[in-house]
């Protein structure tokens, strides 16, 4: 996309400028990478990337993932210079400033260009890693005509040295995810100095063993860069091209240092590179005949993406619909349907069943409903339940399925699904076991930030896990999770619950949802109601048929049995008690302050769980009581953990009895 | 070890039989492993294995992990055969019951034979490459002679498909580890099946890719076994040994399928085994010719542990001293000392830095004292500002240095910082941004779990960190971090608080430090005491000259000074308020009812943090108030970002008023 009069350098100067001026005017920022990987980026955008800037979210682009969050000034030179409306040049004087879409790391959701949000190093090559993977699936189901894309990374030493990032290559590998293309920014700095000083790893050998395409090039040569470029995309395995680039590649005396990395070069250094590249303009300011180039590459896609939308139509109307729709996200109407006929036979058949195993039942019941489901486990399926009947696992050989088998990588599988559910078009679930969230936090985090429908299935979700013992038995879990903005942590108490919750995980379409699950029966507690009665968060399950009461007990999940329990050996010494099912906090904590009362009541209020007490101190104030977890488990059957822990009806009824006492 | 009348066989399959029989009886738990790698642990432990099991904590014996924790009857066979004394047969009858050292998962400190605690998969060869790094940095301080062993590990594919493997077989790589073993079970299967339904990487080129040396071998062979063993020890890399076995090995129906991995064998299918593997005896029996060989390999190191005793006897009186102090823990009296000067220095200088600044200056001022400390970061050394002037990298070629560069790792940063830890004779401190914590969140638990001193320092604390924004900002990590047992979360407001919770980390050998430090400057807001306040948790600051107040501000770290604030505007409108720093919840709850309740106070009370508001409401109760985060963060100048999330002196005395005006 060079003309006649504006050469490459031009065009990799202009990201350098804007980049640089920008960290400089902020005075914070990191402009060593887009000034190292100016080149590369200038030759992906102008040449190969398939975009269209009047039409960012174009769901048939390339995808390009800043894996290396930090050189977020890369991003949104780019932005400016190819005309996405957005970044206009007041946003790129604003750098890091409040309320500007510029932000510190490129966010999802902020700047349109963002196709995830980066700044945790290993995350963006993971989600790349999903996003190639939707891609393979959405192809496989609707066919190349109207899914083909690219998708591009570019990663640092960093991600290249965070563990989730083998996960990520080990599974790109496995899947032969030939449309993803990893620009190693191979400059050999770190923050604390020479890449040296912490590895010693051959890169180009560990990708190959992962089964990977590799190729090496100078970094700053244009024609490298394109030819390599051309030979990743007709390549059969992911490519992964280290690109030798100088971190800081223009300033005069840092170039190659790792100060350049995260401090503005200053301006005696900025003058420097002015005189160095040839570059007299001022901050901001680039040339039109350099800048219509750039804008020209912006918008060189619009045809394409016409063509593409014609091709979209001439789908069988069938097949557009479920494509139209599954790009939209809508849960289809029949899936509710299949809730409340479940809901109805539970109510009728009472099963005593663990939630892992109901949520298996209501995943029969609703997966066939929506084709754009997505399940998986982390190497648990039949621990976790995870699979139904009819699922498929997905293959390199054939991605008609619709189960991913993640192997033990909850990390990777975590940030797999973000960037599966950031794609479009497919919804992902996925399980293991409820302690080793604490492996995928990172990814959690990221699907409540970037306001992603990611379903984690967290089974064995207490000591009632039994013999596997603390390091498998989750206490903090709950308490840490429910701690995060933006994620709903739901912990149902029976098939019913349990399939209300689904419900609203699928229905949520701005956040996560995390389902705790027990690995232990459980009796159905609930009876059936039309309403989604877990859309309260909390809600009397059971109270004294005058409704007056004197305590009330709130319990989430296996520990609601246990409060219903309490509740009878209250009654039988004159105590009314009434039962609070407690299966999301976060929707609860959003109900009218007046309804909220009316579940909690005046009296005194006991609150248990098999997990940490933690923050129940916000229900049951200080003259009530928590009965749960103040240690680390044991490994023991989980009847007798219980006993151990003291977390029993007995218990539960003795303290009301002891504190309504105390309080007479 | 094999005597003329006890083959190989023999010896394995006593490993076999003890491990499916206990996992029979516990009718619960995993005999795939063990008898899959029986014929390795067999080789490794009769013939090549350094240790004593009369003095199983001998310091210098070879270190042994059993990564794939889950195998766990592998261990406990091996410690009734070798005669472990807390191995009795009746122990290994109540495999996975309560109160019984034959827990479902081997635990640190529960049975003398866990070098660490597995379980959660990746965990123990990241520990066994803190081991033998520790092994090197001892070595180089204090000589072969007392110091020399190796480090063996067997792990499977689930430990090498999560990412924290990469991380510490590109660190052992890196630091050339060549008493590192890895023996990699190489069963290719995992829970879902096949692993090739999850996994295409050839492992050896992995490990090559690395620096490390790799031999294959079949894993049923002991002369086979024993060569690789040979040639690893001699190797001047770390050695990988690929043992390609068949998992459930002996098992007649069974054998190679994953059913055998976490369930028992069932009745028929072990009767099937006795006939096949030739095995008479009844559950839990091993005749006296076998079990006199085993027990006979139990003590075969007496005599170099005795000499190893000499050795260490005839060290130059001050190397003696720093050895066997530094193996024992203790903290040099110099240390309180240096702390003591340095508050008294504080007190009188009044600085305004950063509490990691403060950090810092305290580690200039502790680090000479204390030899066995060894600091580093996850590649963020002069943001974390972990290292003092006189430190020294620790390098492939000297581990004589104490400042560990462990790369952009901070799940590998802090299970090797377990592994050195358990190790004995070092205390590591690592640092990284405290929203990375999430990232090694799996070690800061098993640090916990096993009541290790290991220091996390955490700095960027909140949304103090300003620009870099919601990815960088910790929001929900304190309370998540509060609410996991056996970890102190330690968020110092000034430089005096800084020392004090330094100290009380440096001194606590029962478990983990959590140190939150600001990016930002903060005032110096305490006085010299010659106590350590901060040992309380939680204690007056500043309260009206008549001891009476209507008000108690709650605060930690950089909002102290916030709190200090609103005291003096609410006293501006005529209410009394007294300030409380809360820098660690653990210690204050440990405290007496009588004092928390008087530095709580009577009246209103409001908590303040530029933290999640979750778990304050256990202090102010549902009449009080939090001022604090509700959501994520965003990229602004700090103060600008304080204002916009309403958290002020201002925002905290208008609550105040406005509550007890509600009140009056």
């Amino acid at each position: 996309m060079t003309s006649e009069t504006v050469s490459h350098a031009q065009l990799a100067n202009a990201i350098r400028f804007l980049s640089a001026d920008a960290v400089q005017k902020a005075n914070s920022g990191h402009p060593g990478m887009p000034l190292g990987m100016a080149d590369v980026a200038a030759v992906l955008f102008t040449r190969f990337m398939k975009f269209d800037a009047d039409q960012p979210r174009w769901p048939d682009r390339d995808r390009f993932v800043l894996s290396a969050g930090h050189g977020s000034m890369l991003l949104y030179s780019l932005g400016y210079l190819l005309g996405y409306r957005d970044v206009t040049r007041e946003e790129l004087e604003n750098f890091r400033q409040l309320g500007h879409v510029t932000a510190g790391h490129p966010e999802f959701g902020h700047i349109q260009m963002a196709d995830t949000t980066t700044g945790p190093l290993g995350q963006g090559i993971t989600n790349a890693v999903g996003m190639a993977l939707a891609e393979k699936m959405l192809a496989a189901r609707f066919g190349g005509e109207v899914v083909d894309h690219f998708t591009y990374v570019i990663a640092g030493d960093g991600c290249l040295m965070e563990g989730v990032s083998q996960e990520a290559i080990s599974l790109a590998g496995h899947w032969k995810l030939n449309k993803l293309v990893l620009l190693w920014d191979d400059n050999e700095i770190c923050i604390d100095g020479k890449v040296s000083l912490a590895q010693s790893d051959d890169q180009i050998l560990r990708f190959q063993a992962s089964g990977w395409n590799t190729i090496a090039i100078d970094g700053h040569d244009p024609v490298a860069i394109a030819a390599a470029l051309e030979q990743a995309r007709s390549s059969d395995k992911p490519t992964m091209i280290a690109c030798k680039t100088t971190i800081g590649k223009g300033a005069p005396t840092l170039a190659g240092s790792e100060k350049t990395h995260g401090a503005p070069l200053g301006d005696k250094e900025l003058a420097g590179m002015r005189d160095a590249l040839g570059w007299p303009y001022a901050p901001f300011e680039v040339p039109d005949d350099i800048l219509s180039v750039w804008r020209a590459a912006g918008t060189r896609g619009s045809a394409e993406r016409l063509q593409w939308e014609k091709r979209v139509d001439a789908l069988p109307a069938d097949a557009k619909v479920t494509f139209v729709t599954s790009l939209q996200g809508r849960i289809p109407d029949a899936t509710d349907a299949a809730i409340d006929a479940f809901k109805q036979k539970m109510a009728a058949d009472t099963p005593k069943v663990a939630t892992r195993k109901a949520s298996q039942m209501v995943l029969e019941a609703v997966v066939p409903t929506i084709p754009q489901i997505v399940g998986g486990s982390a190497d648990l399926t039949h621990s976790n339940l995870t699979i139904t009947k009819d699922m498929k696992s997905v293959l390199p050989t054939d991605f008609t399925g619709n189960y991913i088998h993640y192997g033990v990588r909850e990390h990777g599988m975590g940030s797999i699904m973000n960037g599966i559910a950031l794609h479009g078009g497919l919804i992902p679930y996925g399980g293991t076991f409820m302690v080793f969230s604490d492996y995928c936090r990172p990814s959690i985090r990221m699907s409540a930030l970037m306001e992603q429908r990611v379903i984690y299935v967290m089974t064995h979700d207490s000591i009632g896990l039994g013999e596997d013992g603390p390091t498998h038995q989750p206490v903090e879990h709950l308490a840490s999770l429910r701690a995060m903005p933006n994620l709903r942590v739901f912990r149902p108490a029976d098939p019913i619950e349990t399939a209300e919750c689904w419900q609203l995980a699928l229905q949520w379409t701005h956040g996560p949802s995390f389902l705790a699950l027990s690995r232990q029966n459980l009796p159905t507690v609930r009876t059936y109601t039309k309403e989604n009665l877990c859309q309260l968060g909390g809600y009397v399950l059971s109270e004294p048929e005058d409704g007056k009461r004197d305590v009330t007990i709130l319990a989430s999940g296996s520990e609601v049995e246990l409060a219903l329990k309490s509740q009878v050996l209250l009654n039988a010494v004159g105590i009314k008690a009434a039962v609070v099912s407690m299966p999301c906090w976060e929707l609860f904590d959003a109900q009218p302050t007046t309804y909220r009362k009316a579940v909690l009541g005046d009296g005194l209020r006991i609150a248990v769980e098999a997990g940490s007490t933690f923050g129940w101190e916000r229900y049951v104030g200080l003259d009530g009581a928590v009965v749960g977890m103040t240690s680390f488990g044991a490994s023991g059957p989980a009847d007798q953990l219980y006993k151990h822990f003291g977390i029993t009806a007995e218990a539960v009824a003795d303290i009301a009895v002891a504190r309504l006492k105390q309080n007479a």
